[in-house]
C-alpha cells in the first residue's frame, strides 16, 4: 500500500479535489478540517464521489498527527494560524506540502494580484513556522480545484514543486503523480515558491479571459523526471 | 507582405534568436544594435543563418524608428538607457513588445533570482518611460534564446503576453504566431509581467535542473485564442 497522506482544509475546494484524485489513485486519505463535523460532511462527499475511498475524517490537528505526508490546502488568510495551532502536532520527518498561495484576495484585493510575504513566499513562512525537522514542499499552485474535483476532466498537465531536500520532493512527486494525468516538476529550491505561488494568480487571469481551467505544462524535460536512484538529498 | 518589425538588442542572445525566426517566417527585420559595426555584423550572422531572410541592420535609435513594431531584447541593466536614448524617436501609434526580465544576475546575483521594480515589473517601467500613445506589450520571457536560434530546434511552447490593449496584443500576437510552433496566450493587463517575467528565473532554474532548454504550454485553453472578430480594445 502506498503512504496514506493527510490533508489539513481538506473540505475546501483544493483539498477536497485532491483528497478525491488522491482516494481514486488507491491513496488512503485523512480529511482534516477545524470543525468535526466539517470533517464528517467532507468524507461524505468524498464517499460519494469515490465511493471505493478511503477515506477518514478528523479534525485537523489530528489529521496533521496522523501521516508522515501533510498538505496544506488553507486559504493564505488561515495559514498562519493553522501552522501555529498545529506547532506541537507535528514531529521531525514529515513532509508538509503547502499549497498556500498569498492572493490579494485575502485582504479584499484582487484574484489576479499577490501579496508579498515577509518571507518571500507561503512556503517559505510554513518552513518557518513548523518544527525543525519537518520539510516543507510547495506545490499544487496551477491545478484548478474544479479540475481535480471532477473525475471526469482528464487532467494533462504538471504540478511544480520546490523544496530544499530532493528526497522529500521525490516523495512528494510519487504522491502526485499517481493520480492520472499529472506529473511533477523539480522546480529547485523552496525558494522558488516566489515565483510558482505567483502562478495561480496568472492561471486566474488566463482562466476569466478564456472561460477555462488552465494548467501548466513544461516542454522540453526528459521523460523520467524523477529517477528511483537519484541522490536522498541535492 | 506582412508589416515589418524592429528588433533593439538583436545582436544579443533572445533578439538575434527571435530576428533569425521572424527571418525565416518572411518577415522583414531591421536588427538594431548600439554600434552601426555590431548591427552588421548581426547582419551577417543572420544571413549565414536564414540566406533568403529580408534583413538590415541599424543602430537602435533608427531601427527603433523604422517600424510600427519594436521589439526590446536588450538585458535589464541597459532597458532604462536604451529607453531613455529612445524617448525622442518612440511615437505614437507604436507598439513596444518588451522581453526584458529584472534577473537578479544584472547587478551580480542569481539568474534564478529577480529584483524588484519600483514599477512592478519591468514593462511598466518600459510603459512609464515610453512617450504617450506608445504602448508596452510584454512578451518572450520564456522561450529559450538557444531554442529560437537554432532553427531545426522544433520549437512547441506558449508565449504569455500581457498589455493594457488588446487590439495590440492581438498585432504582437500576429507577429509571435507566425513562427512555428510559439503560440500566443493573453495573460491579462499589463501588470501581469510581474508574474510572467518572473518565469524567466523560474525556467532557468528548471534548465539548471533538468538540462534541457523548457518552455512552458498552458492547458485547457479554446483553440482559436486571437478570433479576427475580438474587439479592437479591451
Amino acid at each position: 500500500m502506498p503512504e496514506p497522506v493527510s490533508i489539513i482544509g481538506a473540505s475546501g475546494a483544493l483539498g477536497f479535489g485532491l483528497a478525491a484524485r488522491l482516494a481514486h489513485a488507491g491513496r488512503e486519505v485523512v480529511i482534516g478540517s477545524r470543525e468535526p463535523e466539517r470533517a464528517e460532511q467532507a468524507v461524505a462527499r468524498a464517499r460519494a464521489a469515490v465511493p471505493d475511498g478511503a477515506f477518514r475524517g478528523a479534525v485537523n490537528a489530528e489529521a496533521a498527527g496522523a501521516c508522515e505526508l501533510v498538505v496544506l490546502c488553507v486559504p493564505f488568510r488561515n495559514q498562519s494560524e493553522t501552522l501555529h495551532n498545529l506547532r506541537d502536532v507535528l514531529r521531525p520527518g514529515q513532509v508538509v506540502v503547502d499549497a498556500t498561495v498569498p492572493l490579494a484576495a485575502a485582504v479584499g484585493g484582487k484574484a489576479t494580484r499577490t501579496l508579498g510575504v515577509w518571507q518571500g513566499s507561503a512556503a517559505q513562512q510554513a518552513q518557518e513556522m513548523v518544527p525543525a525537522g519537518v520539510s516543507v514542499v510547495s506545490a499544487l499552485h496551477t491545478v484548478s480545484a474544479q479540475a481535480l474535483r471532477d473525475l471526469d476532466h482528464e487532467l494533462d498537465e504538471d504540478v511544480l514543486i520546490a523544496g530544499d531536500r530532493r528526497a522529500d520532493k521525490a516523495r512528494v512527486a510519487a504522491l502526485i503523480d499517481s493520480i492520472d494525468g499529472l506529473r511533477c516538476v523539480d522546480c529547485g529550491r523552496l525558494e522558488m515558491a516566489r515565483l510558482t505561488e505567483q502562478l495561480t494568480a496568472l492561471m486566474i487571469s488566463i482562466n476569466v479571459r478564456h472561460k477555462t481551467h488552465a494548467g501548466v505544462k513544461i516542454t522540453g524535460l526528459p521523460s523520467e523526471l524523477w529517477p528511483a536512484a537519484a541522490p536522498a538529498a541535492r
